[in-house]
């Protein structure tokens, strides 16, 4: 007898696509049926015509949460997550007061964060130039990877020098713990920003410009380079260029422990959306070329880039100000945790046509692998959490301001349409959203660890 | 209301290994459930502390039937394939008289051999050079590939030059279909023989030198780099040694469909068996030295070689006479598709400490992929056919004549010892063998078409 | 007091062009000196406004003297290299009779040509399956290389298998001895070729096509492997396209000691002009896209290709009637000895805006290290041979049959037109030839020796 | 009628070595003769059983003047380069008061070491934050390169960004010029400082650890990411490993116009040498160990080192102290101006077997022609600068302070024995050197530009 059937609908895992029954028990997938079988269950959902994906898991959220929660809170963050499809995100140490840098910071964001998240979460450790001491008591309390800046990100983040990376990757390595890299040689980033000031007057496409690829490849080179020589474990955050993802690549081949995350806006996106719309379209690393957009896809579909998240990263209207704030000052970051499931299934499957395990592989089975909570989550298989999106390839979708679920109603995404939606949103077995609407309980989302 | 349960094992998967009950109806993995879980089954096996692999296929097995049943027949081979753990074997096209090559032949063979089978069965098709216009003949009667070699063979079977080889693709290519190949440039072996007999005398060592790596290497560069100029599909036969495999799992690297496998004798044994032991340690390519064994794993592990085939190859014992023979005209083959299974556990697993997943990829996963039958063989998924082995990690074994199954009860492998044995073993949910038994029925096994 | 000196010229060497007197004395180069310098000599030369080039080595001819005189004979054959700026030429041990294979035919055919030489010569010595013995003898009296084929060529010589050239490779290893490979895989090309013959009638695109690319890259694959393996020193003739040059440009940066040589045809003629002109620009390897050209440039430029030679092949011209013989049977070779200097000026240097310096590297440095005989010839340089060539950078010109000094007054350059045009050739600081005109004496071409 | 002729000698080029006479009128080399021939000049030198090289270029010294002449001076250095064989120096812009960043500095630098100079001098010219406004003006002013850092060196000259560099990239690419970067990733080296300082105490080992072969390798890889994206020239100054040089190897075999330099202590001492010896042994990047001098042969051999410079760093006794400025204070930097060229012949031909030539390549042809300046330096050709060093291979020598010219008789090379030395240096035909005595004229060295 079980809690709950999923029926009729067509199971997708990493490598293909089959008929089955999910049957969950206690929160957990129970078992994995032949569509024909008798199975005994108090609910029973009918998949029918739909696809069965295992829970989305978002490597990059931002969720503000505690700090700035005029940008962002729990309850918000992961309700959007839910209602798109992330069974679990994985929520980033910074643009929180303060930044989750030690075991006291932990327990007091866990306490703060667990009574209103909808869906499960992790939490990407605080990777600092102060907190070298601390990164183990951070690994033992559960995070799951430790996010660094190389170059300066916002006030209330400090940046590592690639000297300071050296050492901390000596010290995750003795930890087995992955640090992920925010990849910009900032430098670069700088010195293009002042010369394009020197100039009487600038648009988007100074902005642009400002953060060319050569300065992504660099800094993702200098990861690379020191992971090869510490054999540490590492993981670039938003690749957003092939020529990147090509790098990648090659140290994956010659053996580096390097894992790597595109983000739903480099798959939809391109510099031209940046000059036509402006800094709803802002991110960092810029959104680039067209042709790019291809290239990105070819790396995910042959797992270069075995992740990708969100970099929900949102803010209020007026911090996207131009006027207030200039191209350069005018807040960077894509509210995506909402919509980067149905973007990837309707850009990559319904328009490409690559098969809907590339959404196992990249969204499910990839994450939780590089960060360490296979087993748990990442797959629909028996023993697993019952984690699971039935998706309708059929359904028609625009995105519009009122759907959003975030504290601010805004994203680069509003106005795309596609094919190819979320209907249901399980986590550990109960449902969380249906058709676009929230109907999960607040606090009911887990914190996860890393398996150790 | 299932037909069986497996209960208790750990279920090993390409990816991990875990708890769960298999349960199996017509025939047919039915539902993967979690160990506690109440299921009700007209039969149920005990796995207790054991693994519950996916069945074995074996890639690459000669059973020489119909034409040359005084070394093998079908009854005896599937025999021991079923008791050795290979739910599936991909039969060889020669050594049949006559070699399986056009769809008349295929009908009669298929009729010969249907009402002797304990195991399921694939067909490799046979490539000559008098056969290119039946090959999609053979095609759409379900071989799941198409034999070929690159130099003289036996008297029955004709080799293709590498022009040939070129057309054919051509042609195998416009059907979808793989082409296998055995790959040793025959030119420098027929010279480095023709050498050697210069000498007065030839031991051992002479008939080694005659078949060096680079005749392996260059035979294998030149079919790969067909297969990449035709953007057609290729399996590497037997390769015997790292320099091989480096230079497919390059080729793999970029883009060319080339898949590979081995065998479990270049994983256990070396030269020093043939110079110690003589002609029951011959085989093409032969043995190589010690070092190369630990390369060779190490290929296996990372998927290059996704296949381990047993290349059984048997012939009477008199075939085997140096005496009657000399050492070059010494039938080459060994007999191992009963052994390969635990051999391939026993050194790998047990002594190598390589996961028991590593046995799924190569034994199971792998060679359904490039044979085309994943899907319904391959692997412990819902909807595959129930091909199980239930494999005793602690079960030591030491391989004596009398426990063979074949037509000839000799073998390379006669005198080793290991530990982790084929308990059982089930093929579309019926018991095939226990505890080196067969106890299945003749005839039960049945042809198994490529999928379209 | 010298006995010549050539003033006012523009001396180029392998890395620069510059203002210089070059004095001979002996024969040899006794100085260089400042333009200004007062020098005596009995003789002067005044090369005003023109480059004065180290004389160029054709590192490819085939003079067939003796036994195939109809085509070609050292007379006609010197006088022509001389007339095109060939100081010195290798002549192939085929297209002889017999073919050069050991010491007294070497001694024999030596005996034959001295007398008729206008410049100076080596031998490539033969190398075929019956000619191992003797392949020491042949390199302790002189000969430079040793030819071989990979598949069959004319009935009057022996093609090697793969096999025999991984023996002869060892010989010639232990002599520090360069065997050179027509490297077309035969097998294809016969099979292409039957494969074509299958069709109702044949065209010229059908002769291309029995040749593609993939059988130059196989072959030469197979001798870099082979080289790679023994360590032994490999020569690739008459390169015609850059996915060749590739493979050769990776196995010398990966330490492979293997020279290589392109023709002046494959520089300055594409497929085209054999579907347009047919037989007269039948050759083997065929001409090939025109694209590859460029590429051929660039492999010429980075110093892979070190060596253009002429390959000239001469034949009556009923050999090469298309209705005598049918497009397969009409014969394969262009005559080019008496202008490739002049088309690789024009082209390369004229046209496309290459350095004259790549002449002095690839028509006399490149052959000369690569055969051997560097240090004696292969550049303007105090000791070595006074071997130059004056050409006038501004001298425009068309070929004709006339101007031709061969036996058979027949070639693919024919009605060609260029500019730049050797004026005066010098070999061991005798004039030679002037203004297109032979003026040199027959027998005073020297034998050169490879220097040990 | 010549001004002097050298006879008897054998001859370098970079690749050969042969008897000749080289024959010199108003400083330049006017002819080059065969040894028997009658040369008529007014002085003759005679170099019986020595080599006869060209005069040696050294990439990479610290002059010091003007401004820190209590280091070193132009009269002294010269004095001691002219002694040691080299005849032409390029010196850097630092360690100069004020440093070389400007036009009028540059004209005051000129005027000031002028009539100091006993050989001829290039000028590296600066490159600093400050100056990408006047790089135009002294490029045309003559600089053959401009030097950076990319990280802090000293309070007298300002470090260059990753980011400032790609302007200066492409600010220099529009001149055709080059940069050249002592490339070592200083926040590794900054951090690795300060933990070693956690530390109570610390010793050599502390100093070789904080500039690990890492941090080299990042800041080359960079600097060649930079130079590829923007197809710009670079020099990566003092290579100290192998590993390094791979990867300079990589990029110049893909295209990228990379040129390197080591220097004669990476080729002749080790890490073992710092902990024996202390801080007379400190350079940046530091000595390394044993094996890597090896590997650091190979790569100078095979070209991928084109230029072996001094790195000479002159300092007062007082500023190596240990005591007064601790490990990490002491003055870091190998006065070897004068001994360079002897311990490469000793050590690289004496010793370890390699051809004369490799001299002449790494000292002569190769700085000649990465600094702009092979034309008129660099080689022993008609119309070069008659700039030549007799070298007795024979003459065994130990380095003691008396004989060093500097004004701080100080080196890491006082007490090396070797064999193999500089007898007679003549810069434009006046020997300024002669048995390791200084006889030249103090302001006859001239200023050298880069040919454009
Ligand atoms: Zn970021
Ligand atoms: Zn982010
Ligand atoms: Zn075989
Ligand atoms: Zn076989
Ligand atoms: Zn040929
Ligand atoms: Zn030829
Ligand atoms: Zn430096
Ligand atoms: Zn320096």
């Amino acid at each position: 007898m079980f809690d709950l059937v999923i029926k009729n609908g067509k199971v997708v895992t990493a490598d293909r696509v089959f008929a089955a029954s999910v049957c969950v028990k206690a929160g957990k997938i129970a078992a994995i049926v032949e569509p024909g079988t008798d199975v005994q269950a108090d609910k029973t959902i009918d998949a029918q015509d739909n696809y069965v994906f295992p829970g989305a898991i978002d490597s990059h959220a931002h969720l503000n949460d505690p700090g700035y929660n005029w940008r962002e809170d729990y309850s918000h963050g992961t309700a959007a997550a839910g209602v798109g499809g992330f069974t679990t995100i994985v929520d980033m140490p910074l643009q929180n007061e303060p930044a989750l840098t030690d075991g006291q910071i932990f327990d007091n964001k866990l306490a703060h964060v667990s009574p209103n998240a909808y869906v499960d979460y992790c939490f990407w450790g605080g990777l600092v130039d102060y907190n070298l001491g601390t990164l183990h008591e951070l690994d033992d309390k559960g995070c799951v990877a430790f996010k660094s800046f190389i170059g300066p990100v916002s006030p209330d983040y400090v940046s590592l020098s690639i000297g300071q990376a050296k050492e901390a990757l000596e010290i995750l390595k003795s930890a087995g713990a992955r640090a992920g890299f925010h990849c910009e040689d900032y430098s670069i980033i700088k010195w293009e920003e002042a010369r394009a000031k020197r100039k009487e007057k600038n648009d988007w496409r100074d902005f642009l410009d400002s953060r060319p690829v050569i300065a992504e490849l660099i800094a993702t080179q200098n990861i690379i380079s020191l992971a090869k020589e510490l054999d540490a474990k590492v993981h670039i955050c938003h690749v957003s260029h092939p020529q990147v993802a090509q790098v990648i690549r090659e140290a994956q081949l010659d053996g580096v422990d390097v894992t790597a995350e595109t983000c739903g806006h480099y798959l939809a996106f391109s510099d031209e959306d940046v000059i036509k719309n402006g800094s709803l379209f802002k991110c960092a690393p810029p959104l680039r070329e067209a042709a790019a957009i291809e290239g990105m896809w070819e790396y995910v579909n042959n797992g270069t880039l075995s992740c990708i998240g969100s970099d929900h990263s949102p803010c209020e209207l007026s911090e996207k100000s131009e006027e207030a704030h200039g191209i350069f000052g005018a807040w960077g970051g894509i509210s995506g945790i909402q919509n980067t499931m149905q973007v990837v299934f309707s850009e990559g499957v319904a328009k490409r046509g690559y098969c809907p395990t590339i959404l196992a592989r990249s969204l499910s089975e990839g994450p939780a692998k590089a960060f360490g909570i296979y087993g748990k989550k990442g797959a629909i298989e028996v023993g697993f959490d019952a984690d699971i999106v039935i998706l309708d390839p059929k359904r028609e979708w625009e995105i519009t301001p009122e759907s959003l679920y975030y504290v601010n109603q805004i994203s680069a995404f509003v106005g795309l349409k596609g094919v190819g939606l979320p209907v249901c949103t399980l986590v550990r077995g109960q449902v969380v959203a249906e058709d676009g609407k929230l109907v999960g309980r607040k606090g009911f989302g887990e914190f996860v660890k890393k398996i150790k």
